[in-house]
This record gives structure tokens, C-alpha cells and sequence, in this order.
């Protein structure tokens, strides 16, 4: 597909997308100052918080490749400017449950990318940038169709809070990590697998401050949609998982591999953030950081025996490891719900996790196939192919 | 100008500067904790996401020339904690209209700031340290003066509130870009203008990070002082002029370039944010994106196009291109109110732009002849000539 | 000490923790959304911006020294992981002085884990990962102890409110400076002295960007616990101390070295933000400013004159000079109130000054003995010995 049939597309797309969009407007607020504009102001803060791990924190993490810094940042930028726009223009015009454009529509939508970006994780390295912004405009759509199955008791699956997963270990981590391997698979040719992509040398500093900024601002996107008197615990909450995600995560690097890798610690001492989503607001400190410590340590024995073993044997691609850090901490999530609340609606919470998964897998198929449509090729792809080279100017 | 000349007159100033501080006291609060509060802590945590901005979203987005990473950096520490001092300092006393200390008056503080840091980008690697210092002492009564005619009814030019500028499209940027091109045109000699600046080897991932964060903090910088019911529909038109300009800016960096400038997509994508700044909380989501879509156009087109061309044939510098960030999209969004508001004072929106823009050229060129009388040179700066090497330590 | 030997110690003392941190319940909310719960919100974006300075700030201020970046990330990792659970732990168990889990404990565990932070600051480079969790789980209870005398009233020493120091210059900056001086000085034996730590070659903008971030959330840490109507004039004055210690350094930089050091700008830069510590809700802007310029000016003289000579003479080692920017303006801040505040208590304020530094530097001697059961070096310690290296894969 050459240069001059691909950026009209895009520009066509975004047109047609912004005249569509000019018919929205906001809902109508009281016109006072009163009690409801301050939380409102308060979740904008979480809001924000969220942009900061979208944007900076997996910007970061993923800019750990060799030759491909510039792309995974750029790639970032772009399904960050792709996803929310989209997400809140679909669902303002009444895609899969109407509503108006407020600051929970804007988190939804941060919701969204933050799912899509765990996705790319997988196929990081073997897009060029228009397959990026393509893989962006297919995914928000199948995301919201598993959302309003999950969350909106849509097809009448699933009750009405029937799911319990507050900060999305299940609607966004374990979806996102499965659809992009799914895509993963379904789009990589063998030849192309047996290519590594490797680390870039100034990397582990930039990747461990992408992961500093998941980490520090994660109480957040838990906390972002929970009711107010409900945000202490739930902060708290996520704070020890993490903090036992991250004990775990150098333990079992060092039993694992003898050394610590410091790729582990950036990537695996996360995954108490993901693991605690479903019970952040209701569970106690003890089983938020036990659920850590098992979170940590599952994650790390993922990147240091997994992996190594999918990648040589099944020749399965996952460039960021995201079903180590999203898949398998999340759906451990959504099981945790059986095991630390009281009155968890058992069945529904294991059909959710299954239907998750299938939607998943399923449209991460689809999606692989639809990519396809859009260039292949062989070998993985170098920043210089698609950005100048200042360094040389 | 030697060393030890230098030096005392920094250090006289800051004295001078502090004795006359120590007569400023805090505006009286009323002692109890009450709604007023609240807000006023919800003001603080915008003002702080500001300064996010100008630290580090400003000095790294700087920091991409070849030898000049630590001064840059060094500079935006120096220069902000020079303006926001001096605008504090000047109001309290009762310069161009009296203020008692608080949070709005540290929001306008950090404006200031903005709009110097804004006006260094032009002249970045020309100037020496002291000279930096010096330009902020120059610039902060220069630019209150603009503020005082535009917002403020000084001198009974433009009626107040007469200027849709709530985000500082025009007051801000605008000023700022053109202030220091100005400043560049005038100390600089010819035989200086011919050299080219170089970008530095790992400079591309430190600019997307200022970058990142100054799109990431940006809705605060516009909602700072918008009144608390206003907030949501603020900050979600800035997002999506901010996705508007960042994909806009892909879009047209291929097609002018054939490759994808990493320096275009750390730039042309915080357009949005400029041009958005005077309908900030106004516009429609439509109408939102749109403005930015066409602000990340333009401005990718003044780097790749004009840019060129000004350096070949008229040799005009402007190190960081201001005028393409923040000069041409901050007078199209000024201009953009015209069009998206309804009941807008028509003469009083373009007598302001035009005020703004003569205002800043007049005091720009005036006070790059005053920078000249600190030490003038024939050839950019380097870090070394002012930093000691650690690295050959 | 051997790997196999290591590892289940840190994991035994995890679990040990965990199992009787599983006790714990959250306090009981009202159930109700009230002004309370906003103001608590508001208390965890302090919370969250002091981890921002925990995380980020500390780590990449650290991350300096040539072959050491990675560990110095992950030190501060696996720090900030261990003291924060302890103390919440520690404290909701009724170790000096009972509390439920709530906001205000999470920020006092914060504010250890930063005195923590600070002492490792003095030892950087000379421990194993292992170590540094074991100097966290002994120097926990040894602050709280300090903490217990100093503001609770602990032992009938000091009034309740007797020590100004809300920002914590004494109980926080002070306190962990002297201590991990304290822990250098005893575990480090003479042979190791006399090798020096280099700093690596693209360290400075990194080094600069942890202290961006330290200034920038500063005032967020000096208000954490404030009450809310005093919030406004805290933040000011912490931000006016900053930019006074800013311009301080950068003039005494090039007065005492004759070129500016970067390392000079990050770190004597925020010795305004500890010595405004004590001061910080009560102090006048220009006295605040001053207390900035004085701190700024004193640390510069410590880093250009101080260090270089103890090195030399004493051969006492103080890897990122601590004692300069936590150490002496924490003693000076304390002093401050002394002079800035009419109605200051002079003997309970010079008696917690005192008491603070002799615990510090008793416990540290003790704490540097314990951790030389846990290995001793001869030469510093470099990445590579720990870490796996991605850069050879």
C-alpha cells in the first residue's frame, strides 16, 4: 500500500468522524457552583492521573525496543488521540447505550485506550504507524460491545453488577492482553517469528520511569469511577498490592534468573495494580497486598519461564510480555473476587471472565486479519524506515 | 562582562528583590474550613499541574539541542524561578493593578512564566545564563503591561472581558512567540544566524517526554481559572483539540516530509492546545477538535515549510520555532472565537490580537538590545563553555 | 551470605508481615458523601503527588553514578515497597501509638519512607539490593521512635505542638540525613573510602529530571496534613522558597566553582524546600524567600567546599551529599523558627532539634552494624554484578 493511498484514508476517517461530532454538545450543568461541580473537579483529577499513565507511563514502558523508541512513543500519542475522541463520540451518539459528554464519559474513554495500548503491547515492533491508528479504530468498537456485555447487562447475559470489577481487571487488562495476542496470532507469519526484537541501550532507565508513573498514579485509575467516601480504602488498597507486587516481582527474579533483570522489576512489579482491579474497593489491607505478593510473583515466573518457553516452542509473538502483566494478573483478579468477598454472585462473575475472554480472543482475530488488509511484512519494522533521522541532519 | 561584574548584580537584585518582598503579607482567610477552601485547594492542584509544565514539560521539550541539554534545563529552572517571584513581587505591591497573595495570584505568576518560557524558545543557545535572568526581569513588567491593556481595561483600550482569551491563546502565546522572535531579530548579527543548531543523539525520547507532559497537564493550564461548574466541558475540549492536532500533525508530517519528523509530532501536537486556548470553555467537542485539527495543520506546515525557508532566505532564528508552536496557532485561536461564539464583541477581539501583537514586537526588539549590553557573541553557546563536565570527571 | 540463604529470609519476613497485617480493617466511613470525605480526597492528591517525589523524584535524583542507574531505581522500588506497609502496619497494630488505616496514615508512611530515602541517599552504591530492605525494616521503627518523641509527646520530653515542624525539616530531612551518615560511617571501613563513585555520561538530564519533580511537588508535601484554610499560603511560601534556594545555588555555583555544576542545580536547588519545612504555614513570603536563598546558599557551599573536604581529610563518605541538601538546611529550617515566629517555644524547639540528631545518629551507628551481617564489600558495588544485562543480550 503505497504512501499515497494511506494518508488520505486517515484523513478522510477524521473528517468524517469530526462532522459527525459537530452535532454533540455538553450536558447541561445547573449553572451554580455547588456540591456535585467539586466532584466532578475532584474526577477530573483522576482523570488527568490516567493521561499520565496512558501517555507517559506505557509510552515509556514499551519505548524499550531497539531502533523503535520514537515509534512506540509516536504510536502512543496517536491511539491515545484515536481511542478517547472515538470512544466518546460513539457513545454520545448512542452506540451500545447513549450519554452525555461528562468527565465519567471522558474516563471511560481513558478506560478504552488504556485497554487498546495494553493490546498494541503485543504486536509493538510489527505495525507501521497508519496499522497503529487501523488497529485503534477496529478495537474501541469490539471493546464496547465486551463492555456493555459485562458492565451494561447487555444481550442479558450478565445482571447489572452482577460482574464485580471496579478498577477493569477483567474489562480492561485481561481483554486488552488476550485481543492483542489474539491479533498477535493472527497477523504474524512464521518467518517473522523467529526474529527477537531487542532492548535499546539507555532503555531500563526510560522503561523503569514509564513504569515509576504506572505505579504511582494506578490508586487513581482504580479509584477513578468509585464513589467518594469509598476513595480512601480503595487507594490504600492499591498501594499495598502494588507494594507486594513489587517485593514478589525482586524475589522471584532473583530465584528465577540468580540476577535481577531489570526489565522484571519494570514490568512484573505492576502487576498487584492489575491483579487488586476487581476487589480494590472492598477488600482489606492484608488481602489487597497478599493478592499483590501472588500477582508479582505469577507475573514474574510468566516473563522468566513462559515466555522464553511460548516463544521457542509455540513461536508465539507477545513483544511486551502483556499476557504476563495483563492477562494472567488480570483474570487472577477477577478469580479473587470468589475468594476474598462474601457475597459474590459466583456465576456471573465466572461468565463474565469466560465471555471476556472469548470476545477477546475472537475479534483479536477478526482484527489480525483486518490489519493484514493494510501491509505485511517480514521482518520487523526499524524506526528510520518511517521517521527521519535527526541524529544525522 | 566578567565574572566578577556578573555576578554581584544577580545577587543585588535578588537582594533588593527581598527586602522590599518582606512588606507583602497574605490575604486574610477567614479561619474556618468552608466550601471557599475547598475550591481554593482545587485551584492549587491546577497551579501545580502548571508548574508540571513549565519545569518539566518546557525543559525537556527544550532540551534537544546537541551540547546544550544541561543549560536548557539549568535556564528553565533559573527563569521560572525568577518570573513567578517578580509577577508576585510587582502585583502585591500594586504594578498595574493591586492583588493580595494567593492561588490566583500564583496561577497568574505561572501564565507569566509560560509566556517567557515561551519567548527563551526562540533565542535558546544563544544567550548565557545571566542573560536568561536578565530577559525575565525585562520581560515580566513588559508582559504585564499587555496583560494589564487586554484583560484589564489599562489605559481604556478594550472593554473588560471586551477579549475571549480564557486559556491565553492570545495573551500567552501569541505574546510570547512573538516577543522572542523579536528579540532574536534584534541581538542577533548576521554572521550568527548561519550557523545551524544540531539535535543530540538520545534528545527525540526526552522531547516526547516534555511533550507528553505538557499534553497530558495542558486542560489544567486552560480550566486554571475557569469558575468551578465550567471545569468538564474545559478540560474535554482541550483533550480533544489536543487529539485533533496530534493526529492532524502525523497526517501532514508524512505528506509534506514523506517521513514521520519525530520532532514535528513533539511539537505540531500541542498546537491544539494553543488555538483552543480563547474558546476553551465555549466551543462545542466539535467544534473543539476542528480548531485543533486545523492549528496541528498549520503548525506542521510552519515547521516543515516555513521554518526552512525563513532560515534560508531572510535568516531569521527562532531556535525552537515558537512562531509555528505557539505564534500562528495562538493568533488562530484568538481569531477562531470570531467564528465559533455567537454574541462575541468583534472590534474588541481584533484590537486585542492586534495589540498583543505590537506590543510584544515593540518590547521584544527593545529588549533584545538591552540582552545585548550583558555580552554579545558570534557563534551559539555550548554547555561546556559554561558547565563543568562531570562526565570527563 | 549466599543466594539460597538470602532469598527466603526477605520472603519469610513478607509473609511473617503479611500474615499479621491480615488483622487489619479499614476505619469506618460514614457511608455518607460529606465535606469530610471531599477534604480526605483532596488529602490523597497530596498523598499521590508525594509519591510522585518518592518514586520518581528520589529515584532518578539518585540515578547518577555510573553503572548504577538500574539499582538506584530499583533500590528506591523496593524501598518505598518495604517502609510504607511497615509503618502502616506497624502503627494500625498500636507500635507507638495506635491509628486506623486511613489517608493521614498513608501520608505518615510516606513521609518515612521519604527520611528513609534520604539516609540510603549516604550509602548509595556501597549495598546489595537485600541490604537496602533490611536498613528499610530497621530504620522503620527506629523514625517512629524519633517520631513518637519528637511530635507525639513520646517519653514526656517535648509538648504536644512544642516542636514546630510541620513540613518536617527536623523530623524527616534532618532525621534521615544524620542517620544515614550515621550508617556510612559505621559500616564503611577505610579501603573503601578512598574509591570514588563517577557519575555516567547521559546521567544529568536524568539526575535533573528527579529534581524537576522534587520542586514541582514540594509544596504538596509541606501541606499534606495542613489544614485546608492554610493550604494557599503554604504552597506559596514553599514555591517562593524553592525559586530563592534556585537562584542561590546558581549564583554561589559559579561564585565557588567559577563554572555552574549540574549536580549543584539538582540538588542545592531544593534546599529551600526542606529549610521552609518548619516554617511553611507561618512564615511571610518574603521571610520564606529568604530561608530559600540562605538554604540554597549554605547547601551550594556544603557541595562546592564541605564534601570535597571531608572526603579528603575524614574520609568520611556521603555518596549523594545528603548531609548537604537534607542535613544541614533541615537544622537551619528548624532554627528558623526561632526567628521567623513570634510565639515559638525556644527550649522545646532547640531540645527536639537536639534530641532529633543524637537519635539519628545513635540508631544509624547501630543500623550500619546490622547491615555488616548481611555482607561486607571493599569496593563499590556495580550493576552488572547484580543485575542481568540487557544490553549483551
Amino acid at each position: 500500500m503505497t504512501l499515497s493511498r494511506r494518508v488520505p484514508i486517515v484523513v478522510l476517517l477524521s473528517c468524517l468522524f469530526l462532522c459527525l461530532f459537530n452535532s454533540i454538545t455538553y450536558g447541561q450543568t445547573g449553572g451554580e457552583v455547588d456540591f456535585n461541580s467539586i466532584v466532578d473537579v475532584q474526577k477530573y483529577y483522576r482523570a488527568l492521573h490516567i493521561m499520565v499513565m496512558l501517555l507517559a507511563g506505557f509510552g515509556f514502558l514499551m519505548a524499550f525496543l531497539r531502533g523503535y523508541g520514537r515509534s512506540a512513543l509516536t504510536a502512543t500519542f496517536l491511539l491515545v488521540s484515536t481511542a478517547i475522541p472515538m470512544y466518546i463520540f460513539l457513545k454520545s451518539v448512542g452506540f451500545l447505550g447513549a450519554r452525555v459528554v461528562d468527565i465519567d464519559l471522558l474516563i471511560m474513554g481513558e478506560f478504552a485506550a488504556a485497554s487498546l495500548l495494553i493490546a498494541v503491547g503485543a504486536v509493538l515492533g510489527r505495525l507501521r504507524m497508519h496499522q497503529y491508528i487501523i488497529l485503534g479504530l477496529v478495537f474501541i468498537p469490539f471493546y464496547m460491545f465486551s463492555e456493555w456485555i459485562l458492565l451494561e447487562g447487555g444481550l442479558g447475559l450478565i445482571p447489572h453488577g452482577g460482574l464485580i470489577d471496579t478498577g477493569g481487571s477483567i474489562v480492561i487488562h485481561a481483554f486488552g492482553a488476550l485481543f492483542g495476542v489474539a491479533v498477535a496470532v493472527s497477523m504474524t507469519n512464521k518467518k517473522e517469528m523467529g526474529i527477537e526484537l531487542q532492548a535499546d541501550a539507555t532503555s531500563d532507565r526510560f522503561s523503569l520511569l514509564g513504569s515509576m508513573l504506572l505505579w504511582i498514579f494506578w490508586p487513581s485509575f482504580c479509584a477513578a469511577i468509585v464513589p467518594v467516601e469509598a476513595i480512601p480504602s480503595t487507594v490504600i488498597n492499591v498501594i499495598l498490592a502494588l507494594a507486594g507486587s513489587t517485593l514478589a516481582t525482586y524475589v522471584f527474579s532473583i530465584f528465577l534468573r540468580k540476577k535481577i533483570l531489570a526489565a522484571d522489576i519494570a514490568n512484573a512489579a505492576l502487576a498487584g495494580g492489575v491483579a487488586i482491579g476487581s476487589t480494590c474497593d472492598t477488600a482489606s489491607p492484608g488481602a489487597a497486598m497478599l493478592i499483590g505478593v501472588i500477582a508479582g510473583a505469577i507475573s514474574t515466573f510468566g516473563f522468566a519461564i513462559i515466555q522464553v518457553k511460548l516463544q521457542n516452542k509455540l513461536k508465539l509473538i507477545d513483544t511486551c510480555g502483556v499476557s504476563n502483566l495483563h492477562g494472567i494478573p488480570g483474570i487472577l483478579g477477577g478469580l479473587s473476587a470468589l475468594v476474598v468477598l462474601g457475597n459474590v454472585d459466583y456465576s456471573s462473575q465466572l461468565l463474565g471472565i469466560a465471555i471476556a475472554c472469548v470476545v477477546a480472543i475472537v475479534t483479536g482475530l477478526i482484527s489480525g486479519k483486518i490489519i493484514l488488509f493494510f501491509g505485511t511484512r517480514f521482518v520487523p519494522y526499524q524506526d528510520s524506515e518511517e521517521f527521519l533521522d535527526t541524529e544525522e541532519d
